[in-house]
């Protein structure tokens, strides 16, 4: 008998880390659309947009004109990122229900993304949290590479616990974090005794995963993290977004994917799949381009093909 | 804690299961290549063939040829499939060391399948298992939709165990069965369960699991099974082989990517991943179209990206 919690969030992050990576410019209106559909499937976390400067990612220079033209669901919690004071100020001004906050556990890693060391990064962060916590906003840090790097491969856990240390000492709000695995090199036993060192090392912190399907475990992580007790997951819409590292490769695991094992699982998500699915089939006409959701291509188990003996 | 084997036998069915579902004909002398490329990787276990009607599927119309050319590696066992007595007597005229059998427990995929009920396959199945008996010949009875059938949906356990137990009845070797999921409506919850169940019903019985990535939780499946205490997986090379129900959609779960996360998990399997690999390449070479396989794009976690600062 598996044992794991009957109840999980799956936190949406098509509408930004999966449209970032998509070289072709996904229009303002469009990525107003997608987000007011995602509002009404019974997603509870939405990260919309970053505040980021345009030339690093072009594609979400228009951040603060989608969070000023879409329609707010209550109760939908709408996040942005972001990476430093500047992005936090302008978080601030758009009303964001929440922010994330992000550095690499690698040095290497966190140097190619952000230009600066993490030492650099955790100092820029305690000005973002400042920041935050002026205007009550509460914020979510990530640590990207949390599971392996991909210029320096393994990442001791213990590297991963002192950054999350310092990162949850920044925190005023009920702290938390998520553990990323950026570039899809965890595995279920990483998982597992990863998610055990912080509960132990960070007790009552809430702890959320963010996976990459790069190399197919997407979901085997998934199911690793809840058996050890995770109940918060970051998902992306139709699998939307690749791997800056491999091309062609896959990037986020898919939201409709996840929302279906977990459902068959008896994992309830709050989420209606069918309304999803839509969702799905308009990111998918909005970038041009097929996605790596197999639910897309395949559709619930529940959609039966009709049977004729010939 | 995760608790499992350290030690499984991944079963490569990519030059029978995955073959045959592609459309453009593979010449004989390019399916010897691809399995004798396979008999160096360190896999046991190869299904290599099926012996049946050349009308039915065409693309294995020339097996006796292609286990004619195989240069055997010994210790590798090649097994093939077969519907029925005519098949049976070629697998034995073509010294197969294995064969597999197989039916579906759901009633209307049978009929769709092969044109019978499943009480006229189990009768088939029991004169295959006279001849195969004659023969010295060792089977493997493989159940079709145990976790669900694309006509009919849910299918019983009750009905999958009164099905193992039909076939187990027939088979003088040391018993095994394998349970399949035929198009990809498995979930980890119900893995687990059917399993349990399976060998509370019929201990010391070997178990084979065959999972297909229909729905993207083919990974998440075999991690169940693994910790239910199965240690016989099958899974085709490059993910090769479609969902017949569902155009697009991936079939079979992937060798490399398998064998990627369970050595990662620290599981070994015999396999060298690099050699699985070029095998992968020249089979997406041979079917002349991109193959569904993760670890074909990203590589290994351990091939990392160079580091330049700029």
């Amino acid at each position: 008998m598996l044992s794991f919690a009957k109840q999980v969030n799956i936190r949406e992050v098509g509408p930004r880390d999966g449209l970032q990576n998509e070289a072709a410019w996904v229009p303002t209106e469009q990525k107003i659309e997608l987000i007011n559909a995602l509002s009404h499937t019974g997603l509870k976390y939405i990260e919309a947009v970053s505040f980021v400067h345009p030339k690093a990612i072009p594609q979400m220079r228009d951040a603060a004109e989608v969070i000023a033209g879409i329609e707010r669901k209550p109760g939908v919690i709408y996040r942005a990122i972001v990476p430093n004071a500047m992005g936090a100020r302008r978080a601030v001004q758009a009303k964001m229900n929440e922010v994330e906050i992000f550095l690499s556990a690698s040095e290497s890693h966190n140097l190619k993304n952000v230009r600066m060391s993490v030492n650099d990064s955790l100092k820029a962060a305690q000005e973002v949290a400042t920041i935050l916590g002026e205007a009550n906003l509460p914020f979510d840090a990530v640590i990207a590479t949390a599971f392996g790097c991909p210029y320096e491969g393994d990442v001791p856990s213990e590297r991963v616990m002192w950054v999350s240390d310092r990162l949850l000492e920044l925190n005023p709000q009920p702290a938390r974090l998520t553990l990323g695995d950026t570039t899809g090199m965890a595995n279920p036993v990483q998982v597992t005794s990863m998610v055990e060192e912080f509960y132990h090392r960070f007790p009552g912190i809430k702890l959320g995963l963010h996976f990459h399907n790069t190399r197919g475990s997407g979901l085997a992580n998934v199911l690793a993290g809840l058996l050890a007790g995770v109940t918060d997951f970051d998902a992306s819409l139709g699998g939307l977004g690749g791997c800056p590292y491999a091309p062609g490769a896959s990037g986020n695991i898919c939201t409709e994917d996840t929302v279906n094992m977990l459902h068959d699982m008896g994992v309830q998500t709050g989420i209606d799949l069918g309304k999803l699915l839509e969702c799905a089939k308009l990111a998918q006409s909005l970038v041009g381009h097929e996605l790596p959701s197999q639910l897309l291509k395949a559709g619930p188990r529940t959609r039966l093909t009709p049977f004729n003996q010939n």
